[in-house]
């Protein structure tokens, strides 16, 4: 017998029939010999439409006031799924996130969880209870409703299985696990078995949007086995996101590719090559709030340099405009930009302990001709920008060269 | 400065428009000096569309799981003025029954208040805040959520009102009073500036359904000053539903005239007269859930009687049902029904020192050439079954007789 969290979102109990679905799945894992704790998302389009009354009434809404509207979403959800269990004969109990408790900071609509009572769970459970709990939300010393933020219904399953001690955290969502790239792009990617917390966190944070990262951060922290899994589909085991030492020898060396089309580039041509010149020119784009990305000098030439980086392409005339307000300041020649920017990252622990993996792509890309504009490496990744109209092609031939298509 | 408890019903808040008027009429009674608490039900229609969700899950949904999901409609509203009055500058802070905490016993669906702590809400008051409370709903001992039953949001607004020892607790709805009868029957019909608690409970019992029964039984018993007033009309002071002592000794005799018109007549024609002979026939109608209104016994006969009484007329058919498989049993010759009967009351305090009120009631419907079929008499009340075509007949003449009508 296993105790086992699991996470379904807005989409898994996007209507009537889908919550009954839902039932129907959760009661089977019960009737397997384990005990299941359950988390669900608001039904989808619910928290949308909730935040869409509260712009209605304040062009403002408050924070604290907005999160006691937000959570109704949930809390009609877990009291729909216990129903629906209780209808097909299951013991059923739901929980808001106040009734856990899962006490929290103060911070409204983006409150961090402090501490979660479990022992009431568990309770219930040995009482042979289904437990569902609302997700997203908690309560903060003084008793009023906070909730996590966006996805926050993730973190809340990963940190009950954490209180819990839980086996597994089991989080179903509309696709059936970690690929290797978007199947879109590439129609060999390969659903992966298992990956480690940090290679999910750059696959995440690189676009594989398929789990919220504070989860994978929380679920690393705590050691909680994580998995995901497709709600809609009876069989498969899903990937497994787990610690690196779990992992076999025999694993490959890149676990995955992702990629982000949405780059552009500014290039500050003829700066003075002077100490403090990357805090001159970033700075004033840090302070306009402007996230940059990858960020290159080149070698200095009679005394000037040239200082390129990237911003989300939606950024860029707003960067453009921060730029030349200093550019005489900092004695620079000229701004060009660059709007059809891609960025492809290749992902993978195994690189820590295999020399040659950068230049196996460098190589790759360029017996395509397609030109490296920058690069930026970490332990476990290595990014380049290239020309978007390559991106297909990039992911493609170094999905194939690194071994990631289906075997044939 | 008066402590005032408002209640804001369903078509009140109705959208964000109708929410922030409610906003700004609050915000109007503090900026006149006055401490205000607000009790808010769900917006019209969300009651309704929660429980179709549950009934989409469940054929019988648990009752617990259903306070929880119903419970959200509430909750919303409280945020959403809050949001409102805080938008127009004013401090205001929600709670739901749960973190008052409106302590009920665990009769989901239909629980009844056990206490309220009020400290909370005095300290807001206090610091300036309007609050806001959801009505309808309340915790049991447990922390499971509970409701109070349809029309609850009346009783929440009463308890809350004694809890505070408030001034007086408003009740907003879509009439801007209690009439003397109804207007669409009766042009003529006023508007009382006061009436006692005991009429209106004869009234409201009656079918003027302006507020919910459980909350003048409960403003009576706390000697509750409430009031009910128009949340549409800027003006107007509304009716004042009081302790009877407060009543000046000019008050009329009658205050009030209810009709049903949804009544329908049974008889049991030569039934044995013997002790006993009510139950038998009336036994088997209660044991079938058939509520019966008035009764009577004829004057015995050779050893037989008849036997009358009225129900509600989509209970006839079940009625008659009931009693055409006793009748042999009972010994009754046979049964006849008319369908088209009518209850018309009249209503006032007065009566109980006044001698020939009924008489000056059966007079003027008998001028009328109107046949009264059933009597049935209270301390305050007295009430006349006749045939449904004579009912605005009887309701416009008895009106004019008792002096109800506007001064012309």
């Amino acid at each position: 017998m296993a105790l086992i969290v699991q996470k379904y979102g807005g989409t898994s109990v996007g209507n009537p029939e889908r919550i009954k679905n839902v039932a129907r799945k959760v009661a089977k894992f019960q009737a397997a010999g384990h005990q299941v704790v359950v988390v669900v998302s608001a039904m989808s389009g619910e928290t949308n439409r909730l935040i869409a009354l509260a712009k209605d009434v304040a062009s403002n809404p408050d924070p604290r006031e907005l999160d006691v509207v937000v959570s109704t979403g949930e809390q009609v959800t877990i009291g729909l799924l216990c129903m629906a269990l209780q209808d097909i004969g299951v013991k059923a109990k739901s929980y808001t996130g106040g009734q856990v408790r899962i006490l929290t900071d103060s911070a409204h609509t983006k409150a961090r969880i402090l501490n979660i009572d479990e022992a009431p769970i568990k309770k219930d459970l040995d009482e042979g209870n289904i437990v569902v709990v609302a997700g997203f939300q908690g309560v903060d010393e003084h008793g009023a409703i906070t909730t996590l933020g966006r996805g926050g219904s993730d973190t809340t399953g990963v940190a009950l299985a954490a209180a819990l001690k839980a086996d597994e955290c089991q989080i179903y969502t509309d696709v059936d696990g970690v690929y290797t790239t978007d199947p879109r792009v590439v129609p060999e990617a390969r659903k992966l078995d298992k990956i480690t917390f940090e290679e999910m966190l750059e696959l995440a944070s690189l676009g594989s949007k398929v789990l919220q990262i504070r989860s994978v951060e929380f679920a690393g922290k705590y050691k909680v086995k994580l998995r995901v899994l497709s709600s809609f589909q009876e069989e498969g085991e899903g990937t497994l996101i787990t610690v690196e030492e779990e992992q076999n020898m025999e694993q490959p060396v890149i676990s995955g590719i992702a990629f982000n089309r949405d780059e552009a580039k500014l290039t500050v041509l003829g700066v003075p090559d002077k100490p403090g010149i990357a805090y001159q020119i970033l700075g004033p784009v840090a302070d306009a709030n402007i996230e940059v990305d990858m960020i290159i000098q080149n070698v200095s030439k009679d005394g000037t340099t040239d200082f390129s980086f990237t911003v989300a392409r939606g950024e860029l005339d707003k960067a453009v405009k921060v730029l030349e307000a200093v550019k005489e300041h900092i004695g620079a020649r000229s701004i060009v930009t660059d709007r059809t920017m891609a960025k492809v990252s290749i992902v993978g622990v195994g690189m820590r302990s295999h020399a040659g993996v950068a230049s196996q792509m460098f190589r790759t890309l360029a017996e395509e001709g397609i030109n490296i504009q920058m690069i930026s490496t970490s332990e476990i990744k290595i990014s380049v920008a290239i020309e978007e109209k390559y991106l297909e092609l990039a992911v493609r031939v170094l999905h194939k060269a690194f071994g990631l298509d289906v075997a044939a």
